[in-house]
């Protein structure tokens, strides 16, 4: 089988493992009061260059519910892309750890939130004593669309944000693939550009399951603790999540890491954008590529054990729709071979 | 002062408050035991003319709230529309009494969930075994733009809701004005058409605090009992709710003060219509009369001591906003005087 | 029927009603942003002797877990008697109010907590930085025992919760009649012994459906609104619940009543206490008599047209519960009549 | 260091590490759809001889809160010991992933809920149409005093919460300790005596972070998925649990660890029990001692680099209490080397 189903079908990279497998001697104290938890949080602060509160859990869902519940009231709403994933992919989980907080989609072109859109939607908040209250804005970056943000781009929806004194808080699932793309520091991206609050994604990325909750704004993170615990998410043997986020940034592999799934991505892209009856709705940036092929095709390449997942969240245009068309996501890793790239390229030539 | 705010700065009605006071006197059971209660039941029995189960509160709030409860698990997800008051105005009660569910907003024209933005919600919903499930539709009859839906809408809407299996919900905060506004009977705008439960509202048509919740699929009922005492609704002199139904339901009081309240604002809409300043973007069809002004209008109308409120909730085409308009809502009421709607409109010619 | 089932079997105080019918005129704001609403708080005020924050509702559930959110995280720790409304008549209320607070029940004689039990219950509560923190104490004022916590009996208990910080509620659905049964001032049993927020029941004692939320730690109120609105407690036409409270405090009527309504039930424990089968577990001090008698003298009063509750709540000790006794709670109200007491008397003395 | 604080601050046992790495190939289905999920689900069933339905998460607290949710309504009573874990050590995850669901704590002797307790708290449970509803009862085996509920202990339990038709728990976060010091096959101690679902714990005892919901009555399953996901307890590398749990069934190592960790904790147990200055409260039957030593003790073991946790939860004796004795416990695992407990008792001998 030749896997695009996502990033989390892979295996995890060596040196992760490694640390893992290091890390188990000895007796250390549980709950993440060990020396590896501490290393592996200073060198998170190193990677952002300040001062930061991190903690770790298993799922990016955990790591984003937390984050909202932070900055987000049980009478709050939280503005985000209307294909988001907090919205439409995590079974209310950010209702259910904010307590009830209030999702309210804002629409998106190409992954990014639309200033315009975002600007309306403040501007018809309600603003009564007894009304909701306008509390934070979540932005995926990379975007749902393996798109990016730009530095810029990520300043004017805080600017935006600033008229209702929103937190942000930023979904980097696979933030690493973005600082791989861009030649930006990590700090430029986050707390440069005004975000509060963070999901920073590994799993996808080479480790077997370490996200953590970071925050910029340190005063935000009084309850984090209580709110791990509460939620079933502060691991006994933490030292096991730390040794992964220690692997996962130690020499910069998260970069490399990165770099080697996007590198896969452009080649997958370039070549499939030959294709006359393959569309490319979105530019590749990361690891993901998104096509609108004809149904035929999709059969085609499934019959043929390429695997993948046809993309539901987003209506095809009009055209694509009528004509019997299919929207598929193909997204490469570091451990994807680029054999199998040119494997289907050959295919599709056959087709 | 001219008092257009909304219907809810009224007064009780004479016959229900008389009702009250007839209902003053004896011991009786408590949390409903009673047979005003009873009483009450059956009377709102006859009007929908079939076996209900019904349920009295103090709030369109908790009447919507409980219903929504009651046909949405904790990850399930509400479509409603984009404008809708459980959307935009109850605080997020419906995420909290329902313990997390999602509201999706759906977009809306003239106040009705328009059709293809239905079917594309339910269509790109999620589906996965993981994935929040799709569980109601919640309607506004009247609509949030004091426009009614047609019977036939309101099968439309529950064919494309079948689609999913969605359960329907009626929000009749002023479900009184659609049935004196339309040749129908109530039980053809409800669960002819496919409700399965409906907040059915009286205090802003003339009781003091008096909504009930009414399950025509009565095997929903079966929690309702508890969900409203867990959420402090369950008033212990429940006899005090019941004889404001009585009273609003006998010899057709709630449609004859429907009809007054309608016939006012009528008259209002027709007379602003004559003014070429005035724009009305939507049918005044129940006792709801939104209109579109210059902004100098608004200042001169509340410097004369015509009150009614911003109506914030959409926002007015580009070239109303761009030109400093005001959009305004005026409610009336069968206390409203028709005098005063001379006066305004006198007001106004002097403008 | 006789009836002692509950005091909220009995219809509204005169006086009270007449408030409710005067308030039924003109237009007025709604949702609290009248003049009645603001005379209200005011008399409110002046009762308590102190600036406060107050709120008005419909039930006391929803006051008692309004009040309990407010002084309690959802990962929080309250304390309170283990026979406490809170804990065992509420419907899990407070832990839903509170976003999923935990009740923590302290034993209680007489109807008070134990001094050594609460001292226990907090030196034995965990308090790592990952477990949930103790957060508040609640007081039942009258107790459930129907009988009355001295000034010093709080100032103790506040003492003992001072050890965790805990912040101090009081249920006063039966407040009332505890200051008409003491010579003391409502701040003396309050704010001066360290209450920080209370529910002010008056529903029990003479009105149809009023409930006041009382900070007098005025800092703990921010968000009380929001909560309101959130749990579908926001009355629009707030006037008619202010307008109870006004004719409730109005030349000292809620004292008269709540004199009244103790002074049958002291008449009634008298009378009780000399038959030699009929034991008072607890001294008569409220408007609740509490008795423990043959079963064959339950089953014949309430075949007499006698009607009052069993208590289920607390264990009878084991003599009583050997040899076939029930326990009754008989409750007398302002509108009980002494003839109605003596008929049971001498309906005792001919069984 | 001779680190007694815990069983989770050792290392995973080696097999188990060695299945994680062995399962650290190719791409799989995410999310559970893989291969290694379905093998080690059909060694859970194998396991208890029964068709289960099971579940993987990543701690204890989650797999507690998961079980319970899926047998208590959010209006719905746990009855559970008044030192479990679930009621003192979980920071309200119960009562969060319930959505407010009230425990009910039932005292205890040697950690076992005493039979006339629970019934006593069944019996004086409200019952009413509005009053919460006894839902369940939860055991911990072991339990919290180191203690195993006999099969017959377990059955009368169970008989007892028949009474209200209660659904059972079992929080077997040392599970594996019980069966390895009972002559018990797991079925016996599990759903042939009436346990409805388990926490099947496996960090203690020598895994990474891999605990199993196991569901006997499969009737109760059905949103376990939904609720895993919205509380972001799904992990998408699932296979890394799912290897952890084979590694820990296979050649019955999880037995063996158990036996070992047991072992090695009556060995101290049998040697502190010479000195007669140390008392030990309860039966070593696990892995775990519980001693209390006079206050000099605990600081000359301290000062000797001994580790090991105070034992707040329970209240001492008066007779300690008075004394200045600390109340101690002492954690053995399979890694636990018999030379240190040696090294202790000499330590011991020369204080």
């Amino acid at each position: 089988m030749i896997d695009f189903r996502s990033d989390n079908v892979h295996k995890i990279a060596d040196p992760v493992l490694k640390e893992i497998i290091e890390a188990n001697k000895n007796t250390v104290a549980s709950y993440g009061g060990d020396e590896l938890t501490k290393n592996a949080k200073e060198m998170l602060s190193e990677v952002f260059n300040t001062e930061i509160d991190s903690f770790f859990v298993s799922t990016g869902t955990a790591a984003n519910s937390l984050s909202l519940a932070s900055i987000t009231p049980e009478y709050g709403t939280i503005f985000c892309g209307s294909d988001s994933h907090i919205y439409l992919e995590e079974c209310n989980a950010p209702e259910f750890f904010s307590n009830s907080a209030k999702l309210y989609p804002v629409k998106t072109k190409d992954g990014k939130i639309i200033y315009g859109e975002l600007e309306k939607a403040l501007l018809f908040h309600p603003s009564d004593e007894f009304d909701m209250v306008a509390s934070s804005l979540s932005i995926s970056q990379a975007t749902e669309a393996g798109t990016i943000y730009k530095q810029d781009e990520i300043k004017n929806l805080k600017n935006i944000a600033d008229s209702k004194k929103l937190k942000i808080h930023m979904d980097g699932a696979r933030f690493a693939n973005v600082v791989a793309a861009m030649d930006k520091k990590p700090q430029e991206l986050t707390w440069e550009a005004g975000v509060d609050v963070m999901s920073f994604g590994t799993t996808k990325n080479g480790t077997m399951s370490a996200e953590a909750v970071i925050f910029f704004n340190t005063n935000l993170s009084n309850q984090t603790n209580l709110y791990m615990k509460r939620s079933g998410h502060l691991l006994s043997k933490m030292r096991f999540i730390s040794s992964q986020i220690i692997g996962y940034l130690k020499n910069d592999l998260w970069i490399e890491l990165a770099k080697s799934a996007n590198k896969k991505a452009n080649l997958l892209s370039q070549n499939l954008n030959k294709f006359d009856f393959i569309h490319l709705p979105w530019q590749t940036e990361i690891n993901e590529v998104f096509i609108i092929v004809p149904k035929e095709l999709e059969d085609y390449l499934k019959n043929h054990e390429v695997s993948c997942h046809n993309w539901t969240k987003i209506s095809l245009d009009e055209q694509y729709h009528k004509d019997n068309y299919s929207f598929l996501r193909l997204v490469t890793s570091f451990n994807t071979d680029e054999n199998d790239i040119h494997k289907v390229v050959e295919m599709i030539e056959s087709f």
